[in-house]
C-alpha cells in the first residue's frame, strides 16, 4: 500500500468545472475527504467502494478544525494509501494546502497539487472582464476573513491603484470594503457582486463600491459570494444601478 | 446552423489541466481558433472533420493580429456555426476575451465563456504559497506585457504591501520589477520564477527580487514564465540561494 495525499481542485461550483487531472486523481483515490463548497456529483468521480468523508463547515453541524483535517489526512494515508482532499475552487489559493502538504510531508507521505478553477475566475464566465487595456494592467485578490478577522491593511493601497480588486469570502465585509474605497474619494467605482456563481442559482449584482451593503442587504444576497471593485468592471457603460444579471453573457 | 462563440480555457500547459466543460464544449466545435501556447493535443477533443486553425505567434510565421481573429470568429461564425476560441490559461484573464465577445455579439453572435486554469495556479502546482496565514491576505496580479511597453505604476504600491506579486508575461521585465522593490528596500524579498509550469520541461528557480534578472540570465529561462515575488513564496525557510526545482512538491 502506497501512502501519499492529492490536493485537488474541485473548482468554483460547476461539476464540469474540475480539471481531467483532477477526474483521474479522484478514480485513484483510497479515502476522500471532500469540503463544503465541493458539488456532490464530483464524488462519483472516486470508486464507490472509497470512503468519501466530509469535513467542512456546515450549519448545525460538527466542524472540524484545520488540525483534525491533518490528522485524518495523515491517519488515512496510514491506514487505506491515497488520499484525496478535494477542495473548492484551487487548493492553494487561501485554501491552505500548503499546510496539508507539509503536514504530510513531516510524516514521510508525498503528496502532490491538482490546481482548480478558482472562484476569481468567476469574472469572466459572467464576462467581466478583471482588466482592461488602456484601463488598467492588474487585479488585486483578497480574502476578505483574515486569521484575525480584521480586514487586510492592503486595501488602503489596493484602493489607491487603479487595480481591479476581487474580495474572496468578502459578503460580511462589504460595509469596511466601502469604506477603504471612501476615503480615497473613489466610492463611484463600480462593483460587481457573484453570489453562487457557475452554478444554476447563481446571481449577479452590479452596483457601486460605495453601494455594496445596500445592495447585499437589499437582495439578500447568499454566500458564497465575491466581489469585483474597478473601472475595468464597468467597461461595458453599464449604468451603476442595482440590478440582478443572472445571464449577463448569454449562456448557449 | 447556429451561430455561436465559446472561449475556452486551456489551461497552463498539461494538457489534462483543461476543464471538463472545455472538453465538452470542444467536442461540439465546428471550427477551433487555437493559440500557441495551447497543447496540440487538447485540438483531438474536437471532431476530426473541423477545421482547426492556429491564430497565435510563432517565431518566424504570420502572427495573427486581434483584429484579423476578430473578423475570423464572425467569418467562421456565419460560415460554419459554432466557433470555439481555444486560448491559453484563462480566456479573461489577460487574454483579450471581452474583446472577442463583444465584437461577435456586436454580430448578433451569441457566446459562453469556459473558465480555465490560469499560469496563477502554477505556484500551487509547485507548492508556492501565494499566500500564507500570518504573513499576508492577498496576492496581485500584473501583465508585464502592457500596452505602452511600461511595467504598470501600480507595482509601487505592490512593492509597499505585503501582497505576493504575481507577474505574468514577465521574464523580460525583470530588472524593472528588481528596481520598484529596490526603491522601497525590499531587494531582498524572496521570489520564484515557473517556466513552462505544468510541463515536462518545467523549471522552477527560487531566488530573490534583487536577483531576478542574474537569475533569468544565468540559467537561460525560457518563455513562458511567471515570476512570483513576496514574503510567502520563502515560507519554508528556503534559502536565498539561486537554485533549480522542477520538483519542488514530489510529483507522484
Amino acid at each position: 500500500m502506497e501512502k501519499k495525499l492529492s490536493l485537488v481542485g474541485a473548482g468554483p461550483g460547476d461539476p464540469d468545472l474540475i480539471s481531467v487531472k483532477g477526474i483521474k486523481t479522484l478514480a485513484q483515490a483510497d479515502v476522500v475527504l471532500y469540503d463544503a463548497l465541493v458539488h456532490p456529483e464530483l464524488l462519483d468521480y472516486a470508486p464507490s467502494k472509497v470512503l468519501k468523508i466530509f469535513v467542512g463547515k456546515r450549519a448545525g453541524k460538527h466542524s472540524y478544525k484545520q488540525e483534525e483535517i491533518n490528522a485524518l489526512i495523515i491517519q488515512y494515508a496510514f491506514s487505506h494509501g491515497h488520499v484525496v482532499r478535494l477542495k473548492g475552487g484551487d487548493p492553494f489559493i487561501f485554501a491552505r494546502g500548503k499546510e496539508e502538504i507539509d503536514h504530510a510531508e513531516s510524516f514521510g507521505i508525498p503528496s502532490q497539487v491538482v490546481p482548480g478553477i478558482s472562484s476569481i475566475n468567476l469574472a469572466g464566465l459572467y464576462g467581466l472582464p478583471l482588466t482592461t487595456r488602456g484601463i488598467n494592467e492588474s487585479f488585486w485578490v483578497v480574502t476578505a476573513t483574515t486569521k484575525s478577522g480584521e480586514l487586510s491593511g492592503d486595501v488602503e493601497l489596493v484602493a489607491q491603484s487603479n487595480s481591479t480588486a476581487v474580495f474572496l469570502m468578502g459578503l460580511r465585509k462589504a460595509a469596511a470594503i466601502s469604506r477603504a474605497y471612501e476615503l480615497q474619494g473613489k466610492d463611484w467605482l463600480p462593483a460587481a457582486i457573484v453570489s453562487n456563481g457557475s452554478l444554476e442559482n447563481a446571481q449577479i449584482y452590479r452596483t457601486t463600491v460605495g453601494q455594496l451593503e445596500a445592495t447585499i442587504s437589499e437582495n439578500t444576497v447568499a454566500s458564497p459570494g465575491i466581489i469585483l471593485v474597478g473601472e475595468s468592471i464597468g467597461e461595458d457603460n453599464y449604468l451603476a444601478t442595482i440590478k440582478s444579471v443572472p445571464h449577463y453573457v448569454k449562456q448557449i
